[in-house]
């Protein structure tokens, strides 16, 4: 199955949005066996788009747009896919209903322009928009289907995971290609390649090798014509790198650092807590971003201005003595924050996040410091002074320095 | 002048790289008054390459191509560009030598396949590449321009800035493209589109308008031969669109909220503080995020746990007698941290982030508290019950609230 991506939207093109709603399709397309052969973001010029769906039509079998399902004059995705179908849109009385009801759950009147977004041609199945007030489209003529999904990421991403991949799963009969990544962390990219060196080289299964913010990644790649058989190519690659790597492989996949210290402090039965500076509560958001956070995250101190440091518990004789920015303070706000709030576990983040240096220590400059029960442990780190890329990457490594220790912990 | 990209790499229709040079390129266009109407990302097959690059010869004065300059049999951007130009690919004896140079340089022969590299057909002008390998194409025939830049980010970034924008400046025919953002607060997409209706449907300048999670964005887009003219094209626009909505615009261009209110703050001599709950630290990530934010911001206290939300300073019996996602509780947390870090305002947030509901209140419900000296405010929300989206608009919202209080706070 052979399919093209269209995005429609002036503001891609103006350079004032990312498209990552193209990324985040073509991402997903291999594991559903469908081959994504080009991708177009073009202005909604309705004579322009009709072209392009016809040229799609002619040479992909479905055709996936985003964008330009609003409800203003601007937005004339459904009017171009109507005219490549030689359609006519009519009213849906059911839609009406559902946008009114959708409305009314707000406490509004639905606006009058809104019943552009409750219209549909003979073709279309609508695809619900459990987020917002677009409904997609699934319209299919002449061996051709056309997905139209809103254009806003977090409307198009649960209607593309909910709606739209999976009905094109069940239609799709291409050869399946998956992925399965370790991610590793304590061994550089030249150790972690040689130590599993013999299973480089192949063509099915690939493995590739991959420097990233939260350690070397392994990624294994395999075709085959059915998901059991990709499966099969894959699996003894994959029992091999576990078995060579072990205790180094901190997750697969999507999983992220903040799930997996999750994933331990529930199996032991601790809680956490941190105080931030330079992170500026970066940690904590990444933590409660794991549903379910709040079984084990008792909260952070955002200990911004160096004062409300000594509030929080911190001495401040320590902090005259060490600086502000020292192992020491990070060691002390753990042991604090700890106490504090009753917790098991608690990490101190003190840093200079930039952009300038900050009492002549340069900009990038992070000590992480971490204390469990008995244990406190600290480690000085060292990023490009860059502020938003210091702030995210003390965070993935403050939570792997916890994951490891927490591996060693008793309970 | 009108312009087209074209990305070639199978890679990122594997979804394993962002396209992140259309994005770097698109945000340049406008300021060299070049119109982009197109960016097309497909697989390195010569014929499709080759169709595309003649369907773009007959609608763009340039296309702007990126990838497949590289030494492998895969990298076949010259030969399409060759073929489209109808010219002959031939080896230039002063390129070679450049190469050879480099490679010496590191200390290295210079590979046999890397001859590809040192190659050009008559209408090209090389563009010198100082961080690889591969030199750009700069070819043009019969009114065509087609620029050719390496795929590597870094390599392509220096080329584009360095070499092909300037000369594209000088081309391009001075048709400056201006844009202007209003980003709004308080109303609904219908609501500003129907306020600001008779504007719609001008070519130029143009109107757009997009809903964004920081409210409703109104984008002109003027064109003119001149700066001056471009300006006089948007002013009278501009000011109708002030004039309508006046204070429901909190922002302009790039703006965020955090910048805004950082300004404020900063202009009225007050420090901030913060109580957050749901929103896990991620309202001090993102007002930390903005340099120089020590001047004005103290921290925040992350009360995950509702016990941590006592130690914090906030009545046990009004969080018993309210719940802990309330109005009243969002407010005493508020007015709590205002003086528990010696701040001018406080704010206060608690809610349900989700995805399920927490003692019967459904997820999404987020309660702001807003205390500056003598007035406590606050208002509830309600969000689609994603946790991560919960969390980014309560943030949002929590700063155009205090936004909006800052603005009738006196000094």
């Amino acid at each position: 199955m052979r399919a093209e991506i269209l995005a429609f939207g002036t503001e891609i093109l103006m350079g004032e949005t990312q498209d990552t709603n193209s990324a985040h399709i073509a991402a997903r397309l291999p594991a559903l066996g469908v081959e994504l052969h080009t991708v177009t973001v073009m202005a909604d010029e309705v004579d322009e788009m009709v072209a392009t769906l016809h040229r799609g039509m002619a040479r992909s079998d479905v055709i996936i747009c985003t964008g330009g399902l609003g409800p203003t004059k601007d937005d004339i995705t459904r009017e171009a896919i109507a005219e490549a179908f030689g359609e006519t849109i009519e009213i849906d009385p059911e839609l009406v209903a559902d946008l009114k009801r959708m409305f009314q759950g707000r406490g509004q009147e639905m606006p009058e322009s809104n019943i552009k977004q409750a219209t549909r041609i003979p073709s279309v199945t609508i695809l619900p928009n459990p987020r917002g007030s677009a409904p997609g489209w699934w319209a299919e003529k002449n061996g051709t289907i056309i997905i139209a999904m809103p254009g806003v990421p977090s409307e198009m991403v649960v209607m593309w995971e909910e709606q739209a991949a999976p009905r094109l799963k069940e239609r799709s009969q291409g050869t399946v290609i998956l992925s399965r990544t370790f991610k590793t962390i304590g061994l550089g990219e030249a150790l972690v390649g040689e130590q599993v060196g013999s299973l480089f080289g192949q063509e099915n299964p690939y493995l590739g090798i991959y420097a990233r913010q939260d350690g070397i990644h392994l990624r294994i790649i395999s075709k085959a014509p059915t998901d059991q058989e990709a499966r099969a190519l894959m699996e003894p690659m994959a029992a091999e790198i576990v078995s060579t790597l072990g205790p180094a492989i901190w997750g697969v996949d999507d999983e992220t650092p903040e799930e997996r210290v999750g994933t331990l402090l529930k199996q032991k039965g601790l809680t956490m807590a941190a105080m931030e500076s330079c992170t500026g509560g970066l940690l904590a958001s990444v933590v409660t971003d794991v549903p379910g956070s709040s079984a084990y995250f008792k909260g952070s101190l955002v200990t911004y201005a160096t004062e409300v440091k000594s509030i929080a518990g911190v001495d401040a004789d320590l902090i005259k003595k060490h600086g502000v920015v020292s192992k020491e303070v990070s060691e002390a706000m753990a042991e604090a924050v700890r106490d504090g709030l009753n917790a098991d576990v608690g990490i101190g983040i003190t840093g200079v996040a930039g952009p300038g240096p900050q009492d002549d220590i340069p900009a990038g400059t992070v000590y992480v410091g971490v204390a469990t029960k008995g244990i406190t442990q600290s480690t000085e780190m060292r990023f490009p002074p860059d502020r938003p890329l210091v702030k995210r990457r003390a965070v993935v490594q403050a939570l792997l320095l916890v994951y490891r220790m927490l591996l060693e912990t008793p309970r």
